[in-house]
């Protein structure tokens, strides 16, 4: 593959958000690809009621290949390249938004490196539509003029974690963790190590917009306890801050998650 | 209207986000329901594909209203209620998201308030797409664990900026500013105070997937300069970390924003 040239048989590759799982939440141009690519490259997190509206014959799960030759995301970014230069025109659908904690930066550097035309296509992300659906704005103009999006689940190749929770708790925004669910105990510790108010309301959001979504509530002081008692298990947001107030004054009237599995 | 019921003739709202503007970006949900709906109430930021879609005879412009006998925001507040109670189905437009400085949290608390049923349909925010469509993640493995959404602009009415940037520096992870072109002199300055390199990679995308999309690049030290160079102006967004060396790395094989506008 010659660089910057491009030959007319190679295909494209659309790295593409499929939203936090209502397939209503889909981008029209999402939902086209999807409808017209050859192939659609994915792991689970898309959900299962977006997954099932996919043909089999065109889909590819690069979610469950660990323990192999090469690590998933290794063999996802080979996987697209050779697709591609099959001709094929290809959609790496993740959950979300792509380039949040999706690892879609990667994607897009390794095909740009191998010399492959690439779009993206933004995604409704989890971290801010799974606090909206449960009643809470991520930022509120009396609560919280900046809000901060990070990692519960550390890079564990990596030496130290790079996650700074005093620099976040200082920010005084609100505080929206990925991939946070197991980690809880240790980071709502640090948090009010960092001076955050034990009272500080906090909500787990558990696949949210899926039709079994659930949400538990409390604070940084109880928040431990309401996620054993609802038994919250992944994917799920933690959404810390008093904007997490903001459910309690408008779930009456809300009409997006009805009065599925609430907690706290 | 009693408290906890509705009578049956009354409307619902739907606080609805309609992402950065091009159309193909709405979600499947927002355009059916702008579809169905007897009024959109809306301001100038879902962009003039968006509103030119929409016939002239159910929009209402609600953000132009100034200087008159109500704010804005107590204007579209009051309109909101005033219409559900005539029994409308109301749409609430919104640029991006409706809870990503959105004012959609104030509405929210205000229809609950009222007793109006509501419901929040997420769309794709201009913080995550506008970098997207640029070539930039606001999440990266390698360089970025966390990313903040902040204001530029803060609300005049507030005695202190509530804005820290010493800890948004701080975070280590990916600052995305909103409203933020006009300030960029002064926080680009004291996001240097706060130990910031001044080598720091910086984006700023204006009117982010409409068809005059422009982008400039620089650094901490630069980018104010390139800003006046390109002449950016409202909307736009600005992202300031490593991961805004991405665009430079795939440029040329993203498909997102052709050769339009390049900046620095
Ligand atoms: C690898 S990250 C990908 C995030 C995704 N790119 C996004 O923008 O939503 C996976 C994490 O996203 C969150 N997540 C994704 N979909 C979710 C959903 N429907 N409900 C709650 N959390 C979700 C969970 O925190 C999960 O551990
Ligand atoms: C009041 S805020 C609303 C943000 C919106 N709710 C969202 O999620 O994108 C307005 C700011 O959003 C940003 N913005 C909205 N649409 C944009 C676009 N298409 N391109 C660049 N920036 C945009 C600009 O920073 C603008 O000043």
């Amino acid at each position: 593959m010659s660089e910057g040239e491009t030959p007319g048989d190679v295909g494209t590759v659309s790295l593409v958000g499929s939203g936090p799982g209502d397939p209503d939440l889909m981008t029209v141009k999402a939902a086209r690809l999807i409808e017209s690519a050859d192939v659609v490259l994915h792991d689970k997190l898309p959900g299962p009621e977006i997954l099932g509206e996919i043909p089999e014959a065109k889909r590819e799960d690069v979610g469950k290949r660990a323990g192999g030759e090469w690590t998933p995301q290794e063999y996802t970014n080979r996987r697209l390249v050779e697709l591609a230069r099959e001709g094929k025109s290809v959609v790496r659908l993740k959950g979300g938004d792509p380039f949040v904690f999706g690892r879609g930066g990667e994607e897009a550097e390794h095909l740009a490196e191998a010399g492959i035309p690439f779009e993206v296509v933004p995604g409704v992300t989890s971290a801010i539509a799974g606090p909206a659906v449960a009643g809470i704005p991520v930022t509120h103009r009396d609560h919280a003029s900046s809000v901060s999006f990070v990692t519960g689940h550390e890079d564990p190749t990596k030496a130290e974690s790079a996650v700074d929770w005093e620099a976040l708790a200082a920010t005084g925004g609100t505080i929206v963790v990925l991939m946070g669910v197991g980690k809880l105990p240790a980071y709502a510790a640090e948090l009010r190590d960092a001076g955050l108010d034990g009272d500080t309301p906090v909500a787990l959001v558990e696949r949210a917009t899926w039709p079994d979504m659930r949400v538990a509530t409390g604070t940084l002081d109880t928040i431990v306890d309401a996620r054993d008692e609802a038994g919250i298990e992944p994917p799920a947001i933690t959404v810390i801050g008093d904007v997490a107030g903001t459910r309690a004054r408008v779930i009456e009237f809300l009409r997006n998650d009805g009065e599925r599995g609430e907690g706290a």
